[in-house]
């Protein structure tokens, strides 16, 4: 495994104590490691130098006309990387090391950007299981802190640390369950399942698409924090998995008249692209939120996950939809913490007005 | 504001489905775009080309020996940069163009390492304070999802959002507090002492050695979703705010026998350095720690934050502290969610066995 470090050190020259030591300081380190230095002409944008040393040590300085000085400092991950201290010596008084450097080309990736958009870089050390089923890849991760990670189509989707994920998603502790039919549209990780079986439901239907089952696969073996032996077999005293798509089955219970106390559609988060009316994702999530609030008991609650609560525009174009459902209904939001996700999250109770 | 974007593109030519298209694709979009190319002798270190470009842009192309292709592509914030969409189209079939780019050289800092050294981008817009202490740098930063956050010396210290926090070093909801008293050591953020007044305690001191008082200043004017209008007074009915060094105070109240039911240390995580007999920071701690079990009653409990839930080496000495204090005490530790700290975080609970 031949990752690459890439350090990134920059400063501006107006803020520097000694800013023309400072160049000159960086300069004179680069040269003393021996690196081959070539000047290159900017046109008018500053100045422009990189260095190739020893080892395929790579070096860029750059001073910006405006006073940013950007050093770019890359090496093999196993290289001695001594001159870094130096580097971080002689710019002491203007700047200190302060990113941490990027590993680019590991073998197990640490990089997993928050839904709104930002670098985020966890703590992962180990792919413990990956596939590829018809509809996804599947990926299972392993985090010191946050347990094994469900990674669906590279997206953060469940880690072991993530009971607030499965409470919100179920009420936040103030539902009884007890004697009630409830059903989880996807879940596959099965943490909403074993919360629930535990409060003697009625009879829970969990309707999971996964085929081959290898979400379900995946996340019973190394996922028994979340689920614990509940993915151990797909039926149980009160409760059955449903290994099939949804949509079949919910306008099967539609045409039956069948209704549930509690639908809980844990199958996707609402769609990053705000533009409903032509995107696809927004398409099922309108059926599938239309055919569950139709069977919904009068008297029941759908819940669901929003997104990062910074897709505002997302978010708005959601509870948009929740005003255009074929019966009117209302809608409460509370926003949580994930841990493993890094951003905060709304979660949606639906129920009819 | 001439901040630069710097993208970051890599794959695997052994993963690549068509490597040597890739490349070449890449080769053709750097001619196109009328980049100057210098090929630059690695010493047998892989393949390396830099290109410059009109408007200061700049891209390294790399091809390393073991098959790891590394791209950087820097341009200024404002600058079109249509050529990465090119870049994205030719190398669709190898990879995406996964991680966000950097900015380097902006007014306000996105980057706020964990404690755990992980690069972490934070949804940050504005600086709303800076001050500089005898004692401390002190900023207040804005974040959309998180509200205003206090960064102490570069080190985020509570969000508006993180009333976790709050309860965390409280005893997580399960303490009365009426009638009782109360020390708060540090707490400037009035975060504790807003939430615990509520509870009519007999009497809360809380003890800030910012002087001047330039945390607390900050935190009344723009931390309010925190502390609400506590830190207005420095005295009410049921607490007093001192702006005093607490180790004096302390030795005071060990001299005059005084105990308290409940001692609350909010002054600092536990010391991320793992050298406690060299180290300064553990000496503080051992010495705050001390002085706090021995104002503290027979039936008190002490509360206080550990540090990341990954510093286990620090986290474990910090335990084998707490063995070796004047009296035997006992622990018991629960890892929080704190939303603004992206990372796992332990609280401890201390009191006499």
């Amino acid at each position: 495994d031949m990752a690459v470090r890439h350090y990134t050190l920059d400063f501006n020259l107006s803020t520097a104590v000694d800013s023309a030591t400072a160049v000159s300081g960086l300069l004179s380190i680069f040269h003393e490691q021996e690196l081959t230095e070539t000047i290159h002409d900017t046109d008018g944008h500053g100045y422009l130098a990189t260095f190739v040393g020893k080892n395929g040590r790579f070096v860029v300085l750059r001073v910006h006309s405006h006073g940013l000085v950007t050093v770019d400092l890359q090496c093999y991950e196993e290289d001695d990387i001594a001159q870094l201290d130096n580097v971080r010596e002689c710019t002491a008084l203007s700047f200190s090391l302060k990113l941490p450097a990027l590993l680019r080309g590991a073998k197990v990736d640490r990089y997993w950007p928050t839904a709104d958009g930002r670098l985020i870089e966890y703590d992962i050390d180990k792919v413990v299981y990956e596939e590829n089923s018809d509809y996804q890849n599947i990926k299972i991760l392993h985090s010191q802190q946050y347990g094994n990670i469900l990674v669906l189509d590279g997206d953060i989707n469940l880690a072991e640390s993530d009971f607030p994920y499965t409470q919100a998603i179920t009420g936040n502790g103030k539902e009884n369950y007890a004697g009630k039919e409830v059903l989880i549209l996807g879940g596959g990780d099965g943490g909403i399942l074993a919360e629930l079986v535990k409060q003697k439901p009625k009879m829970i239907t969990m309707v999971e698409i996964s085929f081959p089952e290898l979400v379900i696969d995946g996340c019973k073996k190394y996922m028994r924090k979340t689920c614990g032996d509940i993915l151990d077999n797909l039926k149980g005293d009160c409760y059955q998995i449903l290994i099939q798509d949804c949509v079949p089955l919910l306008k099967k219970y539609v045409q039956e008249g069948r209704t549930f106390d509690y639908v809980i559609n844990d199958l996707t988060a609402v769609p990053i692209s705000t533009s409903p009316e032509e995107d696809s994702t927004w398409e099922f999530l309108r059926l599938i939120l239309d055919l569950s609030i139709q069977v919904l008991h009068p008297s029941g609650k759908y819940f669901t996950q929003g997104n990062s609560a910074n897709l505002t525009e997302a978010l708005n174009l959601f509870e948009e939809q929740l005003g255009k459902l074929s019966c009117p209904v209302d809608f409460r939001k509370e926003v949580v913490c994930v841990p493993s996700y890094l951003e905060q999250y709304p979660f949606y109770q639906v129920l009819y007005l």
